[in-house]
Protein backbone atom coordinates (compact mmCIF):
# COMPACT_ATOMS: atom_id res chain seq x y z
CA UNK A 1 0.00 0.00 0.00
CA UNK A 2 1.47 3.20 -0.61
CA UNK A 3 0.93 6.32 0.98
CA UNK A 4 -1.32 8.12 -1.12
CA UNK A 5 -4.04 5.27 -1.29
CA UNK A 6 -4.42 5.32 1.83
CA UNK A 7 -8.20 6.37 2.72
CA UNK A 8 -6.46 9.81 4.49
CA UNK A 9 -5.73 10.91 1.75
CA UNK A 10 -9.07 10.45 0.24
CA UNK A 11 -10.52 11.98 3.56
CA UNK A 12 -8.56 14.91 3.75
CA UNK A 13 -9.40 15.95 0.43
CA UNK A 14 -13.38 16.18 1.10
CA UNK A 15 -11.81 18.95 3.34
CA UNK A 16 -12.78 17.94 6.66
CA UNK A 17 -11.88 20.18 9.44
CA UNK A 18 -11.05 17.12 11.63
CA UNK A 19 -8.49 15.68 9.53
CA UNK A 20 -7.22 19.48 8.82
CA UNK A 21 -6.35 19.85 12.50
CA UNK A 22 -4.81 16.73 13.21
CA UNK A 23 -2.52 17.81 10.10
CA UNK A 24 -2.19 21.02 11.26
CA UNK A 25 -1.07 19.25 14.54
CA UNK A 26 1.09 16.82 13.10
CA UNK A 27 3.40 19.57 10.86
CA UNK A 28 3.65 21.28 14.09
CA UNK A 29 4.80 17.73 15.88
CA UNK A 30 6.89 17.38 13.09
CA UNK A 31 8.58 21.27 13.42
CA UNK A 32 10.17 20.22 16.73
CA UNK A 33 8.00 20.54 19.30
CA UNK A 34 7.09 17.13 20.64
CA UNK A 35 5.23 17.18 24.34
CA UNK A 36 7.17 17.18 27.33
CA UNK A 37 5.42 14.70 29.84
CA UNK A 38 3.13 16.88 31.59
CA UNK A 39 1.83 18.33 28.49
CA UNK A 40 1.46 15.24 27.37
CA UNK A 41 -0.41 14.42 30.39
CA UNK A 42 -2.56 17.51 30.11
CA UNK A 43 -3.32 16.73 26.21
CA UNK A 44 -4.58 13.68 27.11
CA UNK A 45 -7.03 15.05 29.79
CA UNK A 46 -8.79 17.09 27.14
CA UNK A 47 -8.46 14.48 24.60
CA UNK A 48 -9.81 11.90 26.12
CA UNK A 49 -12.90 14.68 27.45
CA UNK A 50 -13.73 14.54 23.59
CA UNK A 51 -13.25 11.68 23.04
CA UNK A 52 -15.76 10.06 25.96
CA UNK A 53 -18.56 12.40 25.12
CA UNK A 54 -17.71 12.07 21.08
CA UNK A 55 -18.47 8.17 21.80
CA UNK A 56 -21.88 8.74 23.42
CA UNK A 57 -23.09 11.25 20.80
CA UNK A 58 -22.39 9.19 17.72
CA UNK A 59 -25.34 6.76 19.65
CA UNK A 60 -27.73 9.96 18.65
CA UNK A 61 -27.24 9.01 15.17
CA UNK A 62 -30.49 7.26 14.00
CA UNK A 63 -31.99 7.99 17.11
CA UNK A 64 -33.14 11.53 17.87
CA UNK A 65 -36.59 12.71 17.79
CA UNK A 66 -35.98 14.85 14.38
CA UNK A 67 -34.02 14.17 11.32
CA UNK A 68 -32.53 17.58 11.60
CA UNK A 69 -31.59 16.70 15.16
CA UNK A 70 -29.94 13.23 13.92
CA UNK A 71 -28.14 15.41 11.42
CA UNK A 72 -27.21 18.03 14.69
CA UNK A 73 -26.08 15.72 17.30
CA UNK A 74 -23.99 14.08 14.91
CA UNK A 75 -22.00 16.87 13.25
CA UNK A 76 -21.65 17.74 17.02
CA UNK A 77 -20.08 14.59 17.80
CA UNK A 78 -18.22 14.28 14.41
CA UNK A 79 -16.71 17.58 15.91
CA UNK A 80 -16.13 16.84 18.65
CA UNK A 81 -13.77 13.52 17.63
CA UNK A 82 -11.78 15.40 15.64
CA UNK A 83 -10.77 17.61 18.95
CA UNK A 84 -9.81 13.95 20.61
CA UNK A 85 -7.85 12.72 17.23
CA UNK A 86 -6.07 16.41 17.45
CA UNK A 87 -5.44 16.40 21.04
CA UNK A 88 -4.38 12.56 21.62
CA UNK A 89 -2.38 12.37 18.30
CA UNK A 90 -0.07 15.31 20.22
CA UNK A 91 -0.30 13.52 24.15
CA UNK A 92 0.83 10.53 22.53
CA UNK A 93 3.49 11.82 20.10
CA UNK A 94 5.72 11.88 23.33
CA UNK A 95 5.76 8.18 23.99
CA UNK A 96 5.40 7.53 20.39
CA UNK A 97 1.61 6.43 20.48
CA UNK A 98 -0.95 7.07 17.93
CA UNK A 99 -4.55 8.44 18.74
CA UNK A 100 -5.77 4.75 17.59
CA UNK A 101 -3.29 2.96 20.35
CA UNK A 102 -4.71 5.59 23.10
CA UNK A 103 -8.31 5.46 22.22
CA UNK A 104 -8.42 1.52 21.46
CA UNK A 105 -6.07 0.30 23.97
CA UNK A 106 -5.63 1.83 27.41
CA UNK A 107 -8.26 0.37 29.84
CA UNK A 108 -10.29 1.97 31.80
CA UNK A 109 -7.78 3.39 34.87
CA UNK A 110 -5.77 5.09 31.91
CA UNK A 111 -8.67 7.29 31.10
CA UNK A 112 -8.31 10.63 32.58
CA UNK A 113 -11.54 12.81 31.18
CA UNK A 114 -13.83 14.33 33.93
CA UNK A 115 -17.35 12.36 35.20
CA UNK A 116 -19.54 14.60 33.55
CA UNK A 117 -18.17 13.61 29.85
CA UNK A 118 -19.09 9.91 30.91
CA UNK A 119 -22.81 10.66 32.12
CA UNK A 120 -24.56 8.40 30.23
CA UNK A 121 -26.70 9.76 27.07
CA UNK A 122 -30.17 8.90 29.27
CA UNK A 123 -33.21 11.00 27.38
CA UNK A 124 -32.76 13.36 24.65
CA UNK A 125 -33.28 15.99 28.09
CA UNK A 126 -29.98 14.28 29.75
CA UNK A 127 -28.33 14.46 26.72
CA UNK A 128 -29.09 18.08 26.00
CA UNK A 129 -27.86 19.06 29.92
CA UNK A 130 -24.40 17.38 29.60
CA UNK A 131 -24.06 19.36 26.16
CA UNK A 132 -25.38 21.98 27.80
CA UNK A 133 -22.40 22.39 30.01
CA UNK A 134 -19.88 20.58 28.41
CA UNK A 135 -20.34 23.10 25.93
CA UNK A 136 -19.91 25.97 28.19
CA UNK A 137 -16.86 24.75 30.13
CA UNK A 138 -15.31 23.66 26.73
CA UNK A 139 -16.14 27.51 25.38
CA UNK A 140 -14.13 29.36 28.07
CA UNK A 141 -11.34 26.59 28.34
CA UNK A 142 -10.14 26.54 24.44
CA UNK A 143 -10.85 30.72 24.20
CA UNK A 144 -7.86 30.98 26.98
CA UNK A 145 -6.08 27.70 25.60
CA UNK A 146 -5.95 29.93 22.64
CA UNK A 147 -2.82 31.94 24.18
CA UNK A 148 -1.24 29.20 25.71
CA UNK A 149 2.42 28.97 25.34
CA UNK A 150 2.27 25.45 23.98
CA UNK A 151 1.91 25.99 20.25
CA UNK A 152 0.41 23.35 19.59
CA UNK A 153 -2.50 23.10 21.79
CA UNK A 154 -2.79 27.10 21.44
CA UNK A 155 -3.54 26.01 17.57
CA UNK A 156 -6.12 23.32 18.55
CA UNK A 157 -7.70 25.41 21.16
CA UNK A 158 -8.19 28.50 18.62
CA UNK A 159 -9.74 26.00 15.81
CA UNK A 160 -12.28 23.82 18.58
CA UNK A 161 -13.16 27.11 19.76
CA UNK A 162 -15.21 28.28 17.10
CA UNK A 163 -17.08 24.67 16.66
CA UNK A 164 -17.63 24.67 20.82
CA UNK A 165 -19.29 28.27 20.48
CA UNK A 166 -21.75 26.76 17.91
CA UNK A 167 -22.49 23.67 20.43
CA UNK A 168 -23.03 26.14 23.17
CA UNK A 169 -25.79 27.83 21.15
CA UNK A 170 -26.95 24.57 20.12
CA UNK A 171 -27.53 23.39 24.30
CA UNK A 172 -29.32 26.88 24.72
CA UNK A 173 -31.80 26.42 22.23
CA UNK A 174 -32.34 23.17 23.10
CA UNK A 175 -32.94 24.29 27.03
CA UNK A 176 -35.32 26.83 26.22
CA UNK A 177 -36.96 24.96 23.50
CA UNK A 178 -37.58 22.14 25.98
CA UNK A 179 -37.88 24.03 29.38
CA UNK A 180 -40.50 26.45 28.16
CA UNK A 181 -42.61 23.09 25.97
CA UNK A 182 -44.85 20.97 27.14
CA UNK A 183 -45.63 19.94 30.95
CA UNK A 184 -43.66 16.93 30.15
CA UNK A 185 -40.75 18.25 28.56
CA UNK A 186 -40.37 20.58 31.40
CA UNK A 187 -39.92 17.90 33.90
CA UNK A 188 -37.70 16.26 31.46
CA UNK A 189 -35.21 18.94 31.58
CA UNK A 190 -35.33 19.79 35.29
CA UNK A 191 -34.52 16.26 35.76
CA UNK A 192 -31.56 16.13 33.09
CA UNK A 193 -30.28 19.33 34.22
CA UNK A 194 -30.39 18.11 38.32
CA UNK A 195 -28.70 14.45 37.24
CA UNK A 196 -25.77 16.37 35.61
CA UNK A 197 -25.21 19.20 37.93
CA UNK A 198 -22.82 16.90 40.35
CA UNK A 199 -20.43 16.65 37.47
CA UNK A 200 -20.14 20.47 37.43
CA UNK A 201 -18.05 20.94 40.26
CA UNK A 202 -15.34 18.71 38.86
CA UNK A 203 -14.48 20.59 35.89
CA UNK A 204 -13.28 23.28 37.76
CA UNK A 205 -10.80 21.71 40.18
CA UNK A 206 -6.90 22.35 40.39
CA UNK A 207 -5.04 19.54 39.82
CA UNK A 208 -1.24 19.38 41.13
CA UNK A 209 -0.92 19.30 37.45
CA UNK A 210 -1.62 22.40 36.37
CA UNK A 211 0.93 24.02 38.90
CA UNK A 212 3.62 22.06 36.91
CA UNK A 213 2.51 23.92 33.29
CA UNK A 214 2.04 27.78 34.29
CA UNK A 215 1.77 29.22 31.19
CA UNK A 216 0.56 26.40 28.87
CA UNK A 217 -2.30 24.85 30.71
CA UNK A 218 -5.13 26.74 31.67
CA UNK A 219 -6.27 26.66 34.93
CA UNK A 220 -9.56 25.30 35.69
CA UNK A 221 -10.42 27.55 38.98
CA UNK A 222 -10.22 30.50 36.88
CA UNK A 223 -12.90 29.55 34.16
CA UNK A 224 -15.93 29.07 36.63
CA UNK A 225 -16.94 32.81 37.13
CA UNK A 226 -17.21 33.11 33.36
CA UNK A 227 -18.92 30.08 33.47
CA UNK A 228 -21.66 30.95 36.05
CA UNK A 229 -22.05 34.03 34.08
CA UNK A 230 -22.76 32.75 30.61
CA UNK A 231 -25.09 29.60 32.54
CA UNK A 232 -27.14 31.22 34.89
CA UNK A 233 -29.11 34.09 32.75
CA UNK A 234 -30.09 31.36 30.22
CA UNK A 235 -31.18 28.91 32.93
CA UNK A 236 -33.47 32.38 34.08
CA UNK A 237 -34.57 32.78 30.80
CA UNK A 238 -35.59 29.25 30.91
CA UNK A 239 -37.07 29.45 34.49
CA UNK A 240 -35.05 26.40 35.49
CA UNK A 241 -33.46 27.14 39.25
CA UNK A 242 -29.62 26.59 39.28
CA UNK A 243 -29.44 23.17 40.61
CA UNK A 244 -28.33 22.16 44.23
CA UNK A 245 -27.77 18.88 46.41
CA UNK A 246 -25.14 16.33 46.06
CA UNK A 247 -22.08 17.26 44.55
CA UNK A 248 -19.58 14.69 42.95
CA UNK A 249 -15.95 13.53 44.65
CA UNK A 250 -14.65 13.38 40.59
CA UNK A 251 -11.41 12.02 40.59
CA UNK A 252 -11.66 11.50 36.56
CA UNK A 253 -8.61 12.99 36.44
CA UNK A 254 -6.50 10.14 38.78
CA UNK A 255 -8.14 7.59 36.37
CA UNK A 256 -11.43 6.37 39.30
CA UNK A 257 -14.42 6.08 36.55
CA UNK A 258 -18.17 5.44 37.14
CA UNK A 259 -19.10 2.36 35.07
CA UNK A 260 -20.55 4.01 32.23
CA UNK A 261 -17.12 4.41 31.18
CA UNK A 262 -16.18 0.57 31.20
CA UNK A 263 -19.74 0.16 29.13
CA UNK A 264 -18.61 3.13 26.61
CA UNK A 265 -15.30 1.44 25.93
CA UNK A 266 -16.12 -1.58 25.62
CA UNK A 267 -18.48 -0.73 22.62
CA UNK A 268 -15.42 1.67 20.95
CA UNK A 269 -12.60 -0.91 21.37
CA UNK A 270 -14.60 -4.03 20.58
CA UNK A 271 -13.44 -4.33 16.55
CA UNK A 272 -9.42 -2.53 17.03
CA UNK A 273 -8.73 -5.18 19.78
CA UNK A 274 -10.71 -8.57 18.30
CA UNK A 275 -7.69 -7.80 15.18
CA UNK A 276 -4.56 -6.24 16.35
CA UNK A 277 -2.90 -4.60 13.55
CA UNK A 278 -5.55 -5.61 11.40
CA UNK A 279 -6.28 -2.22 8.98
CA UNK A 280 -10.25 -3.74 8.50
CA UNK B 1 -41.87 29.14 21.10
CA UNK B 2 -41.07 31.43 18.27
CA UNK B 3 -39.33 30.43 15.20
CA UNK B 4 -36.42 31.88 15.45
CA UNK B 5 -35.46 29.92 18.60
CA UNK B 6 -36.15 26.92 17.30
CA UNK B 7 -32.61 24.61 17.40
CA UNK B 8 -32.94 24.77 13.46
CA UNK B 9 -31.93 28.33 13.36
CA UNK B 10 -28.71 27.38 15.21
CA UNK B 11 -27.43 24.50 12.59
CA UNK B 12 -28.28 26.50 9.43
CA UNK B 13 -25.97 29.15 10.85
CA UNK B 14 -23.08 26.58 11.31
CA UNK B 15 -23.57 26.18 8.01
CA UNK B 16 -23.61 22.76 7.57
CA UNK B 17 -24.52 21.57 3.94
CA UNK B 18 -27.40 18.98 4.94
CA UNK B 19 -29.24 21.97 5.99
CA UNK B 20 -28.24 24.65 3.43
CA UNK B 21 -29.74 21.62 0.54
CA UNK B 22 -33.54 21.51 3.05
CA UNK B 23 -33.54 25.37 2.95
CA UNK B 24 -33.01 25.74 -0.79
CA UNK B 25 -35.33 23.02 -1.79
CA UNK B 26 -37.92 24.63 0.23
CA UNK B 27 -37.24 27.68 -1.41
CA UNK B 28 -37.90 26.38 -4.83
CA UNK B 29 -40.95 24.75 -3.49
CA UNK B 30 -42.42 27.56 -2.30
CA UNK B 31 -41.57 29.16 -5.12
CA UNK B 32 -44.45 27.30 -6.83
CA UNK B 33 -42.69 23.71 -7.82
CA UNK B 34 -45.10 21.52 -5.78
CA UNK B 35 -44.07 18.21 -7.30
CA UNK B 36 -46.87 15.93 -8.99
CA UNK B 37 -47.97 12.47 -7.89
CA UNK B 38 -45.69 10.72 -9.94
CA UNK B 39 -42.98 13.12 -8.75
CA UNK B 40 -43.48 12.87 -5.66
CA UNK B 41 -43.05 9.42 -5.38
CA UNK B 42 -39.62 9.18 -7.46
CA UNK B 43 -38.23 11.34 -5.15
CA UNK B 44 -39.58 9.03 -2.52
CA UNK B 45 -37.13 6.18 -4.24
CA UNK B 46 -34.19 8.26 -3.91
CA UNK B 47 -35.28 9.47 -0.53
CA UNK B 48 -35.75 6.00 0.97
CA UNK B 49 -32.54 4.62 -0.95
CA UNK B 50 -30.44 7.57 1.32
CA UNK B 51 -32.05 7.30 4.53
CA UNK B 52 -31.54 3.53 4.90
CA UNK B 53 -28.15 3.48 4.29
CA UNK B 54 -27.14 6.67 5.96
CA UNK B 55 -29.28 5.20 9.21
CA UNK B 56 -26.87 1.71 9.15
CA UNK B 57 -23.76 4.30 8.37
CA UNK B 58 -24.54 6.08 12.07
CA UNK B 59 -24.03 2.47 13.57
CA UNK B 60 -20.16 2.75 12.80
CA UNK B 61 -19.47 5.57 14.52
CA UNK B 62 -17.87 4.83 17.62
CA UNK B 63 -17.18 1.27 16.25
CA UNK B 64 -14.82 1.60 13.13
CA UNK B 65 -11.50 -0.01 13.66
CA UNK B 66 -10.01 3.23 13.39
CA UNK B 67 -11.28 6.82 15.07
CA UNK B 68 -10.25 8.46 11.24
CA UNK B 69 -12.64 6.22 10.07
CA UNK B 70 -15.06 6.63 12.71
CA UNK B 71 -15.05 10.52 11.40
CA UNK B 72 -15.28 9.33 7.74
CA UNK B 73 -18.26 7.08 7.48
CA UNK B 74 -19.52 9.12 10.15
CA UNK B 75 -19.32 12.15 7.48
CA UNK B 76 -20.63 10.04 4.88
CA UNK B 77 -23.27 9.39 7.02
CA UNK B 78 -24.35 12.83 7.73
CA UNK B 79 -23.95 13.93 4.08
CA UNK B 80 -26.66 10.66 2.61
CA UNK B 81 -28.94 11.80 5.70
CA UNK B 82 -28.69 15.44 4.28
CA UNK B 83 -29.58 14.00 0.78
CA UNK B 84 -32.34 12.23 2.31
CA UNK B 85 -34.04 15.11 3.99
CA UNK B 86 -33.98 17.01 0.97
CA UNK B 87 -35.67 14.27 -1.08
CA UNK B 88 -38.28 13.51 1.90
CA UNK B 89 -38.74 17.45 2.30
CA UNK B 90 -40.07 17.51 -1.53
CA UNK B 91 -41.75 14.19 -1.60
CA UNK B 92 -44.58 15.05 0.93
CA UNK B 93 -44.89 18.55 0.09
CA UNK B 94 -47.43 17.11 -2.10
CA UNK B 95 -49.66 15.17 0.05
CA UNK B 96 -48.48 17.84 2.92
CA UNK B 97 -46.41 15.58 5.09
CA UNK B 98 -43.02 16.10 6.27
CA UNK B 99 -39.71 14.57 6.27
CA UNK B 100 -40.16 13.56 9.85
CA UNK B 101 -43.83 12.37 9.02
CA UNK B 102 -42.02 10.14 6.40
CA UNK B 103 -39.67 8.55 8.04
CA UNK B 104 -41.11 7.99 11.94
CA UNK B 105 -44.57 6.94 10.66
CA UNK B 106 -44.68 4.90 8.01
CA UNK B 107 -44.72 1.71 8.15
CA UNK B 108 -42.02 -1.22 6.19
CA UNK B 109 -44.13 -1.94 3.14
CA UNK B 110 -44.20 1.55 2.21
CA UNK B 111 -40.27 2.16 1.90
CA UNK B 112 -39.34 2.25 -1.28
CA UNK B 113 -35.86 1.85 -1.28
CA UNK B 114 -34.17 -1.02 -3.71
CA UNK B 115 -32.95 -3.86 -1.52
CA UNK B 116 -28.71 -3.02 -1.57
CA UNK B 117 -29.34 -0.14 0.39
CA UNK B 118 -31.18 -2.66 3.72
CA UNK B 119 -28.19 -5.02 3.72
CA UNK B 120 -26.74 -4.97 6.69
CA UNK B 121 -23.49 -3.42 7.64
CA UNK B 122 -21.86 -7.06 8.60
CA UNK B 123 -18.52 -6.46 8.44
CA UNK B 124 -16.15 -3.60 7.77
CA UNK B 125 -15.50 -5.08 4.44
CA UNK B 126 -19.51 -5.42 4.01
CA UNK B 127 -20.27 -2.36 4.55
CA UNK B 128 -17.12 -1.24 2.70
CA UNK B 129 -18.85 -3.15 -0.63
CA UNK B 130 -21.99 -1.82 0.04
CA UNK B 131 -20.59 1.62 -0.47
CA UNK B 132 -18.64 0.95 -3.15
CA UNK B 133 -21.82 -0.10 -5.07
CA UNK B 134 -24.01 2.32 -3.91
CA UNK B 135 -21.55 5.39 -4.26
CA UNK B 136 -21.02 4.06 -7.74
CA UNK B 137 -24.88 4.10 -8.52
CA UNK B 138 -25.46 7.16 -6.77
CA UNK B 139 -22.75 9.35 -8.75
CA UNK B 140 -23.77 8.02 -12.14
CA UNK B 141 -27.66 8.57 -11.54
CA UNK B 142 -27.00 12.49 -9.32
CA UNK B 143 -24.48 13.05 -12.56
CA UNK B 144 -27.85 12.79 -14.95
CA UNK B 145 -30.36 14.06 -12.49
CA UNK B 146 -28.65 17.44 -12.94
CA UNK B 147 -30.50 18.07 -15.96
CA UNK B 148 -33.51 16.71 -14.69
CA UNK B 149 -36.83 19.00 -16.21
CA UNK B 150 -37.82 18.85 -12.59
CA UNK B 151 -35.82 22.19 -10.68
CA UNK B 152 -35.89 20.99 -7.77
CA UNK B 153 -34.76 17.25 -8.47
CA UNK B 154 -31.75 19.07 -10.28
CA UNK B 155 -30.66 21.11 -7.81
CA UNK B 156 -30.61 18.34 -5.07
CA UNK B 157 -28.57 16.21 -7.82
CA UNK B 158 -26.53 19.19 -8.37
CA UNK B 159 -25.20 19.13 -4.45
CA UNK B 160 -25.58 15.72 -3.53
CA UNK B 161 -23.01 14.16 -6.67
CA UNK B 162 -20.15 16.26 -5.38
CA UNK B 163 -20.59 14.75 -2.02
CA UNK B 164 -20.90 11.30 -3.35
CA UNK B 165 -18.16 11.74 -5.67
CA UNK B 166 -15.87 11.65 -2.40
CA UNK B 167 -18.17 8.66 -1.54
CA UNK B 168 -16.86 6.94 -4.64
CA UNK B 169 -13.57 7.74 -3.76
CA UNK B 170 -13.69 6.58 0.04
CA UNK B 171 -14.98 3.11 -0.79
CA UNK B 172 -12.43 2.66 -3.75
CA UNK B 173 -9.36 3.49 -1.49
CA UNK B 174 -10.82 0.88 0.95
CA UNK B 175 -11.26 -1.76 -1.96
CA UNK B 176 -8.08 -1.62 -2.76
CA UNK B 177 -6.32 -1.44 1.04
CA UNK B 178 -8.30 -4.63 1.98
CA UNK B 179 -8.18 -6.86 -1.65
CA UNK B 180 -4.37 -6.00 -1.50
CA UNK B 181 -3.87 -6.18 2.34
CA UNK B 182 -3.62 -9.09 4.45
CA UNK B 183 -4.69 -12.51 3.78
CA UNK B 184 -7.52 -11.90 6.07
CA UNK B 185 -9.03 -8.72 4.88
CA UNK B 186 -8.57 -10.27 1.21
CA UNK B 187 -10.93 -13.21 2.14
CA UNK B 188 -13.38 -10.58 3.95
CA UNK B 189 -13.12 -8.39 0.93
CA UNK B 190 -14.26 -11.02 -1.21
CA UNK B 191 -16.66 -12.37 0.98
CA UNK B 192 -18.07 -9.02 1.39
CA UNK B 193 -18.44 -7.86 -2.57
CA UNK B 194 -20.09 -11.38 -3.41
CA UNK B 195 -22.38 -11.27 -0.54
CA UNK B 196 -23.60 -7.77 -1.60
CA UNK B 197 -23.49 -8.15 -5.34
CA UNK B 198 -26.82 -9.91 -5.78
CA UNK B 199 -28.16 -6.49 -5.39
CA UNK B 200 -26.83 -4.98 -7.88
CA UNK B 201 -29.41 -5.70 -10.64
CA UNK B 202 -32.64 -4.37 -8.33
CA UNK B 203 -30.77 -0.50 -9.05
CA UNK B 204 -30.80 -1.09 -13.02
CA UNK B 205 -34.37 -1.54 -13.27
CA UNK B 206 -36.83 0.18 -15.37
CA UNK B 207 -40.20 0.74 -13.41
CA UNK B 208 -43.33 1.72 -14.90
CA UNK B 209 -43.10 4.86 -12.61
CA UNK B 210 -39.99 5.93 -14.82
CA UNK B 211 -41.55 5.83 -18.07
CA UNK B 212 -44.00 8.42 -17.12
CA UNK B 213 -41.23 10.79 -15.78
CA UNK B 214 -39.42 11.03 -18.50
CA UNK B 215 -37.70 13.95 -18.68
CA UNK B 216 -37.82 14.36 -14.67
CA UNK B 217 -36.30 10.64 -13.85
CA UNK B 218 -33.15 9.43 -14.81
CA UNK B 219 -33.96 5.81 -16.49
CA UNK B 220 -31.92 3.45 -14.31
CA UNK B 221 -31.52 0.90 -17.59
CA UNK B 222 -29.38 3.74 -19.20
CA UNK B 223 -26.86 4.23 -16.47
CA UNK B 224 -25.68 0.32 -16.28
CA UNK B 225 -22.63 0.70 -18.97
CA UNK B 226 -21.16 3.58 -17.33
CA UNK B 227 -21.67 1.61 -13.76
CA UNK B 228 -19.75 -1.18 -14.73
CA UNK B 229 -17.44 0.86 -16.78
CA UNK B 230 -16.27 2.72 -13.22
CA UNK B 231 -16.61 -0.39 -11.39
CA UNK B 232 -14.26 -2.87 -13.35
CA UNK B 233 -10.87 -1.53 -13.70
CA UNK B 234 -11.05 -0.74 -9.63
CA UNK B 235 -11.96 -4.58 -9.26
CA UNK B 236 -8.57 -5.38 -11.46
CA UNK B 237 -7.24 -3.01 -9.90
CA UNK B 238 -7.66 -5.38 -6.90
CA UNK B 239 -7.34 -7.96 -8.27
CA UNK B 240 -10.80 -9.25 -7.81
CA UNK B 241 -13.12 -10.77 -10.13
CA UNK B 242 -16.94 -9.68 -10.76
CA UNK B 243 -19.23 -12.07 -8.06
CA UNK B 244 -21.32 -14.24 -10.22
CA UNK B 245 -24.16 -16.27 -8.99
CA UNK B 246 -27.33 -15.54 -7.53
CA UNK B 247 -29.17 -12.18 -8.63
CA UNK B 248 -31.77 -11.38 -5.83
CA UNK B 249 -35.36 -10.31 -7.42
CA UNK B 250 -35.77 -6.64 -5.62
CA UNK B 251 -38.91 -6.05 -5.27
CA UNK B 252 -38.04 -3.10 -3.27
CA UNK B 253 -39.68 0.12 -5.08
CA UNK B 254 -43.02 -1.94 -4.71
CA UNK B 255 -42.59 -2.20 -0.58
CA UNK B 256 -40.90 -5.89 -0.63
CA UNK B 257 -38.31 -5.93 2.14
CA UNK B 258 -36.01 -8.19 3.83
CA UNK B 259 -36.10 -8.57 7.43
CA UNK B 260 -33.50 -6.27 8.63
CA UNK B 261 -35.34 -3.07 6.89
CA UNK B 262 -37.58 -4.07 10.03
CA UNK B 263 -34.70 -3.64 12.29
CA UNK B 264 -33.55 -0.75 10.63
CA UNK B 265 -36.69 1.32 11.67
CA UNK B 266 -37.31 -0.02 14.70
CA UNK B 267 -33.79 1.44 15.92
CA UNK B 268 -34.73 4.83 13.50
CA UNK B 269 -38.56 5.17 14.93
CA UNK B 270 -38.76 4.00 18.35
CA UNK B 271 -38.10 7.70 20.25
CA UNK B 272 -40.74 9.54 17.48
CA UNK B 273 -42.93 6.75 17.96
CA UNK B 274 -43.14 6.63 21.76
CA UNK B 275 -43.56 10.34 22.07
CA UNK B 276 -45.70 11.42 18.89
CA UNK B 277 -45.78 15.06 19.17
CA UNK B 278 -43.78 15.57 21.42
CA UNK B 279 -40.08 17.65 20.86
CA UNK B 280 -37.73 16.17 23.14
Amino acid sequence: MTETSRPGAATADHGHVEVDSVVLSAELVEGGSVASHDVAEYALWLGDDALVIAQQLGWWISRAPELEEDVALGNIGLDLLGHARSLLHYAGAESGRSEDDLAYWRDEPQFRSAHLFEQPNGDFAHTIARQFIAAHYLFELYTRLQASGDATLAAIAAKSVKEVDYHRDHAVQWILRLALGTDESRRRMVTGLSDLWPYVDELFVDEPLIDRLEGVAVRPSSLRQAFDEAIVPVLAEAELDVPRGFISSGGGRGGRHSENLGFILAEMQVLARAHPGASW
